[in-house]
Formats: C-alpha cells, structure tokens, sequence
C-alpha cells in the first residue's frame, strides 16, 4: 500500500539490507573473499532470560562464505531472498512466503540446477535474512498464513481505513499478519484487558454472548497454535495500551505449549522473541484443578496417551515452568491421567463459560503466571 | 441474538423438531413401535441432475426403529441431537459441532454406556436430522468451522450491526459459518461480479492491489475447500443478488475439484445442493493451457504423481465434467503430467495476477462453465 512504500520503518529495512549488499561488495573489492555473519539458531545458542522472562537468541554467529563448496548455494539464496524483499520494499508491497519461493525461483543459466528446489529451503534463508539484518519477516514486507478474528471496544486504523471493532456482527475482524505500526493503529478504546481463545468456535460463543461488552474487553482467537500477526498484535496491545493479557486454551500439554509460546516466545523462533512475546499472559485455563471447582461429570474427560505424559514431563523441566502453580499443575495433569477441551465445559449449559466459569475465574484470581 | 429466538425461520425449525417428536409420541399412544424415517445419504442415493446442473439426493429412505438392537442406539442419538437443537432455538444461541457433542454425551444411569463415545458419532446424527426434518444445520443453529474473508463494494447487516466491506483495511470481515438471511442481510452494494479465490495468500494479493476496488467486485477466500459459510454466502450473492460468480484455483486435481464442489454440490452433502451449489459458477483458472499463454517458465510447474493421475480419471467419468471445454482440459493436464499453483504466476512479477492475467482472462472470456 502506498503508505508502507514511504514510510520510516520501510527506508530503515531497505537501508539494512543495502548495508548487507554493500558490506559484501567493499570485502570484494578489497579482495577478500565475500562473506556474511548469520547468528546462530541453533538450541545451544538460545536461552532463557530470567529476569526478562523471555526466551533470547544468544550472540553466536555462523561464518556464510561464498568460496565454500557447501556454503555457495545458501550465501547465494540469502541474496536472492534479500533482493527480492527489497523489490518488495521498493514497490509498497507485501507477500507470502510461498510467493517469495516462486518469485526467486529459477533455473541457473543452461544448468539443471535451481536456485530453491522447494519451499522449505526459502523459508529457513527467511529466517536467517531476519537475524542477519535484525528485522521481522513482516518488516521485509513478507506475511505468513493468517487465522484469527478479533471484536471488542476499540476502533482501529487498518491501512487507512478506519474500522469500529465494537460493531463487527457476528463476523469479526480478521487479523492481517502484518501488523506493524506503520499499517495497523490503535484508535479509542474503552478495554480493559484482552481475552485470547486458543479455538474459534468458543470464540464464537464469546461473541455471541456479547461477553467482550459486558467485560469490556478485546476477545480474539489464533485457531489454535496463534499465527504471527496474533501474537504481535496481542504483544502490541500489551507493550503499547498496557492491557493485561488473558489465555484460554485446553486443557492439555498442547494448550499449556500454546500458552507458554504466547508468553515468553518459543525456541525456534527465539529472535523475535522481543517482538512476540507478553511475559505477563495469564492463565485462565482450562486448569486440572477445575473439573472438581466447576463440577464436571467424569465423562467429558479424555484420557491421555503416552505423547501427553512425555510432553508434561519435558515441561516439568523447561525453565519457565518452575514456579510452585505451574509445578502443580503439570504434576495433576499427569497423576489424574485426563486432559480437558474447553468444550467440556458445555457439559454444564451452552453458555456457562461466559456467564459462570470464566467470571469467576476473574473475580477469584485464579489464573497462573 | 435475539433477533434469533423470534425470527420466524426458528419457528419454523422448532416446528420442524416438534412435527418429528410428537409422530413417534403418536406411534406409541397407537401401540406401534417408534420409528423415524431417515433420507438415505448413500452414493446409490445420489444423483447429477442434469437440468439443474446440481448434484441430488434421491428419495430413498431407510427405517430407524427404537424396538431393534442394531438401531436403538442411533434412535436414541437422533433425539438427543433434535433436544439440543430445539434448546438452542429456544435460547436463540448457535454453537459448533463440538459444543453439540459435549452438550449431549453423557453416561447412562449406573452403566458404563455413554450416549455417543467420540464426536464421529454425533456428526452423522446431525446430518440424519438435517435431512429427515429438512432443515440445514445452521437452521438447526449449529455451526462449523470457518474460514474466509470477504471484502468488497457491498454494505452488510451483521447480526444488527452495519459493516462497509468497502473500508476493511488489509483485515477483511471474517465470514461466519451461518450466514442465513435472519443473521446476514445485504445491503447497498456496486458489485458486478463475485471473485471467489481457493487461497488466503492470494486474496491477500489482490485486496492489497485493491483490484475489487478498479473492478468493483467482491473478494471473497475460503482457505482452500470453501466451509460451508462461504459457499452459502457465494450461493445467497448469486442467487439473490444475481451476481456472476468467478472461481480461482490451483491447476490441479484439487483445485479442480473445490470448483466443481462450488459448482454443483458434493456428493456427501447431496441434500444441501440447493442451497449450496452454484451451477453458474465459472472456472478463470489456473487453467492447464495458461503455462503457455501466459509464459510460464518449466521451472514452476510441479510433476503429478499417481494420485493426481487417479483423480484426474476420476473426473473424466463425472457426469458433470462431460462438457468439450472441461475434458480438453482434464486431457491436457494427464498430458502435460504437470501441475501450477495459484502462486506460479508470481514468477511473472509480485502484481502479474491481478493486472495482466485475470483482467486478461476476464477481457477474453477464457473461461470454463
């Protein structure tokens, strides 16, 4: 969009990757060999940082020259890839990966040989292009898949277009995956906090009850594992509105993985971490203890399988869940032997999570940090 | 919504569900055995009419008798599934699928029995109710999985509210899974023509070129085979508003075969045809003769394997792909044994799609019926 082409955000990533470019031009001309210093995203190069509460890249670098056989092929597909954002950047333009794939794809002059054979070798030269020049995918002008709706007492700036999220039917918003400053602004708000739902249906039913009126609050869902443009926009009103953060997910080690990336960030992806990540999301279940609290019958419960208990036992020693609740609650997610879907709670009334469990939960701070 | 609970459509459900209930309640005042008469959704029950273009259910039916051990189970469900339904009319609330299994499963008595195990049991039930009561499920206030964005010259009333797809920014108004006239009427609108795009990447291309804005058209997705949301929304601008409908996909079996769907109905949802299918519906690619015309280089087709090869006989033997045009094309693409993603054409330049194909495809009607 028009907008993007000349804005500040977008000459300082063109700028990045022109200094990339010509780094590597000035090492030819002093005739040395063309080089690039990629940081490592390896598992031995990333931590967690305690007192930030997020996990970071630590500052190991790989070494990516072009006079090395096994080294030619990627510092070649970084340029590539590098050249094609910066057309993108040029021309106000956004993308999807799997475009990028096809729009740097082709057949080496009279060779057999292509530049990317398949898509996931692009992605990955993404991500390093990212740690290289210190910018987010979406500041190269390039998107993911997109799922996720959000509702709820703001009004927003989406590229020009000014949009009333309080008045939004039974549809929703869908969020973009590109969701920067310099394309989606905050406009009046009356919120009070944001409500994420891991599924879409219960957001439906949150909708639908009105829930994000009555409470004040912004309700949104990921469909799932939340794309990039969710948890950036939720980190967003976070940093930004200074709005606490709510997480309802499953009850199950998937749920509690869900929530766990929305809070301190996740390990493959540890770079962005600054970006993506809300260390003050709170958890409002579905928690092991709340069958009991909330009176459900024995059997909406589904057993777990050898993958949950391994799963729980490999969060047990993540760093991020050692305080004394989240011990807790692993350990009766694994002695009870039975996970939860939100769903479960139906069991009780159609609208019983927005009408009883979830006010409750709320009133009685019975959430984990 | 409130505006539900009244609307004369639920009455009518409601209705529907009591005509079905107090049959059987009559059966037994007479001393006969309970019994229900369930349409018989099978493929010898189904059948390509060739006047209407749509794919149909027959009039077989099949017995669903309480007095036999292999059919009181499902007797029992069917009216389990009717009661939440009648509920949820009743309360003018919709819910999912899931919601509806976890609302109805319950043990019996002092037994170990549970009144259906999994949701794969609950899900066949609503279709047998949907079928024998004539009502679709979002009739019966129970919704899907959803995908899909729309945006577009068209004001919309959503549930009460007033939403102008003409300023969504780079978000768009998330379709909803039940989009009947009681929840979603349309409004003042430009539209000539629909655009319905198999992929969210690609709609994402064209609302950021706003080419729905120089063609004045809507722009809808459904992330690959459209939900059922999408395809009734496409169904209702077609049908209502007279609306062409376009329809743009991978050059590939699948692709192929979500037109298709779009066009006349499936055969597992052969009842919904009606209400669904668009026999109008036109095929503007990625068409197998497209590679050439508009100067693909090799290196962005993708080789078939078995599977494709498999489909595309398949389809040769479809009443409803018997058209010259449709077997030139299903011929061409065995031959070629090549296949073409939306995105290949990306190859062509990051805005080739919506300035130089599709106006080029829709100047020369080079499209498939």
């Amino acid at each position: 969009m028009a907008t993007r082409k000349d804005s500040a955000i977008a000459e300082q990533t063109l700028a990045k990757i022109e200094k990339l470019a010509l780094g590597v031009v000035s090492e030819v001309k002093r005739k040395k060999h063309p080089r690039l210093e990629v940081p490592l995203r390896t598992l031995s190069n990333v931590h967690f940082n305690a007192r930030r509460k997020i996990i970071e890249l630590g500052k190991d670098k790989q070494e990516r020259t072009f006079f090395n056989v096994s080294q030619a092929r990627k510092f070649m597909q970084t340029f590539l890839v590098a050249s094609a954002c910066k057309e993108l950047l040029e021309a106000g333009k956004t993308t999807s990966i799997r475009d990028l794939y096809y729009m740097t794809k082709h057949t080496l002059g009279d060779t057999k040989q292509n530049t990317f054979e398949e898509q996931d070798e692009s992605d990955p030269i993404i991500e390093d292009l990212e740690v290289t020049v210190d910018a987010l995918r979406e500041e190269l002008h390039l998107f993911a898949n997109r799922k996720g709706l959000m509702v709820g007492p703001m009004t927003i700036i989406d590229s020009g277009d000014t949009i009333d999220l309080r008045r939004q039917g039974s549809g929703g918003w869908g969020v973009p995956s590109i969701v920067e400053p310099e394309v989606i602004r905050f406009g009046k708000h009356e919120a009070k906090y944001v409500l994420l739902v891991e599924k879409e249906a219960v957001w439906s039913r949150f909708n639908e009850d009105k829930y994000w009126k009555k409470e004040s609050c912004m309700l949104i869902h990921g469909g799932g594992q939340p794309p990039r443009g969710v948890r950036r926009l939720v980190q967003r009103m976070a940093s930004e509105l200074k709005l606490p953060l709510y997480v309802l997910v499953d009850n199950d080690p998937w749920g509690f993985y869900i929530y766990s990336v929305i809070k301190q960030g996740s390990i493959n992806l540890a770079y962005e971490s600054m970006r993506m990540a809300v260390p003050g999301a709170r958890f409002v279940g579905i928690s092991s203890f709340d069958p009991e609290t909330y009176d459900l019958p024995a059997e909406v419960a589904i057993r777990m399988d050898d993958g949950d208990h391994k799963r729980i036992k490999q969060m047990l020693e993540y760093p991020w869940f050692q305080n004394k609740k989240w011990r807790r609650e692993l350990e009766a997610m694994a002695s009870n032997n039975k996970k939860y879907e939100i769903e479960a709670l139906s069991r009780r009334g159609i609208s019983f999570i927005t009408e009883e469990y979830l006010p409750r939960k709320l009133a009685e701070r019975d959430f984990l940090e």
